[in-house]
């Protein structure tokens, strides 16, 4: 392994001045409905609305200053696009950030919002790749990867650090998984600090990609896509599956449905605003008594930044 | 006035067992976007979602245990019901709550999951207080209105306190109004814990009775009703608007445009689900920077019980 307890330290005091410490919610009535003691910690009130910062950010300090004269460079349409403009931003040099032209206009604006610049390319990953190739060529930039890249592991696995230190009767966590970032450092962070602390995932039946890895040990693509969980529509890469297939305890499946139900009981009883990549670890604890009954359960809420023109589609009027 | 410092010195200390102190949140891309330094005193993380719990609870405590023994009556389709119903769970007495037949159904459920009885009556003022001295005659039940009482208004006074606590750099506190008891109880609370503290309000136009009574110095109706903003449709009472005008620097209106732009603006910036009532303030200081500019303002985010199946009406998709 070549990420050490060290390298999550250090991660944690150099990004400290720039992300916030978010806070660990608890809620008396969502315990009581579903019997499981929940700690949330809320990354959706983090720097740009999500647990990315602490990746991105971590990967930007790390470089020379020779690297950051020339800049950062990334492909992304979510919140690994915020995070990179914004550390470009902190840091005082670019960020280039491609996105694919189907990308909603809130969040290139967003980015747009950092002073990053943004290119434009078709919506496929090849056409991505390519693009993103070709800057880095002029430009001299350097690729900082959504999650397959050692830096923006170490920089995830400061989340359930600071998780551990606030509840150390912690028992469980749980994360989303797309790509695997969250979840392979999760898995480091559980392994160092706190190594009888156990770790799950949820995913959507709709982006099942990481359960079948899990299962063949190799990364696989997903049978299909189709989820409101657009956070988690990545696959696996070599570096974060062996992490996982390492640490994790399992991985569970969840409906749409069960996502959206999720997302319902955290903006009635919490009050709170969550995307839905982040509620399908809670949701995956719903529907998964017979692992959490009883305990004390983490979950990383990984971000809040919804486009909220699609909340009539989740929550329909009843009346109509 | 019959309101003292040592009432809601000792309202504060009787109700804190029984409720949150609630977090103020600040917001830097807010704060920029507005040349405001905002203080978000965050009542939708209260106990039953809303503010509302401190006047039911001062009052309900007040009560003699003669008169505990037979129960506790309102009349509400909105928090106070919720907050009555709490009251009456949590120190053992019957909570009646008359509610209009067309009250959302899950609010009738929420008023009931904390084993109150619901009395259906019609829709309208006539009906609510007819049935409502019915009950009361019946059972012997004390009514607790929803504002025009002294305890309810010592109650909800304890909130800006807690914020003059957490802020002492306060210059400004921005509530909503619908019958008055946060306004009239925030008024009185900045007067004795704050002179200084200037107290404005936010009202929809929708419902813009306040500050009709306010210029004419008496109870006056709206010259209509229509908002989203359902918690604000009362009018204010001789003894609310008694306090309110000896205190209150002024009362703002906002459109239904600018309650929705400002929820809007929350919910995407700070990730906190917020009702419509709770965003009237905000709105309103936004409306008018020559008031607030470069200034300490407080808001009274008053509660976040909100009927997700709404949100597609208030966010509609753009796509469509």
């Amino acid at each position: 392994m070549h990420i050490t307890k060290e390298a999550i330290q250090i991660a944690a005091e150099k990004i400290a001045p720039y992300i916030h410490k978010t806070p660990v919610l608890t809620n008396s009535s969502i315990n009581e409905i579903t019997g499981i003691n929940f700690y949330f910690k809320c990354e959706q009130f983090q720097k740009i609305g999500a647990f990315k910062i602490r990746g991105g950010m971590n990967a930007s300090l790390n470089l020379s200053s020779a690297q950051l004269q020339k800049g950062v460079a990334t492909h992304s349409s979510g919140n690994h696009a915020q995070a990179m403009a914004f550390a470009g931003k902190t840091l005082g040099t670019k960020a280039y950030i491609v996105m694919p032209k189907t990308s909603p206009q809130v969040k290139v604006d967003a980015v747009k919002g950092y002073g990053a610049a943004v290119i434009m390319c078709e919506p496929n990953q090849q056409a991505r790749e390519e693009t993103l190739n070709d800057i880095v060529a002029q430009t001299g930039a350097t690729f900082v990867h959504p999650y397959d890249n050692d830096d923006v592991i170490t920089g995830q696995a400061t989340c359930v650090k600071e998780l551990i230190e606030e509840v150390p009767e912690l028992e469980i966590v749980i994360t989303p998984v797309g790509g695997g970032g969250l979840l392979s450092g999760t898995c480091l962070g559980a392994h160092y600090f706190k190594p009888s602390l156990k770790v799950y995932a949820g995913e959507p039946e709709g982006a099942a990609d990481a359960i079948l890895s899990l299962r063949s040990g190799k990364v696989e693509k997903a049978p299909f896509i189709k989820t409101i969980a657009d956070g988690l529509m990545t696959t696996l890469s070599e570096r974060t599956l062996a992490i996982i297939k390492e640490h994790v305890t399992d991985i569970l499946l969840v409906t749409e449905e069960e996502i959206i139900a999720a997302m319902r009981l955290l903006y009635e009883r919490m009050k709170i605003v969550v995307e839905p990549s982040a509620v399908v670890p809670f949701a995956a604890a719903m529907k998964h008594p017979e692992f959490f009954k009883g305990k004390n359960v983490g979950i990383i809420l990984s971000g809040g930044n919804v486009d909220l023109t699609k909340f009539g589609e989740w929550f329909p009027s009843t009346i109509n």
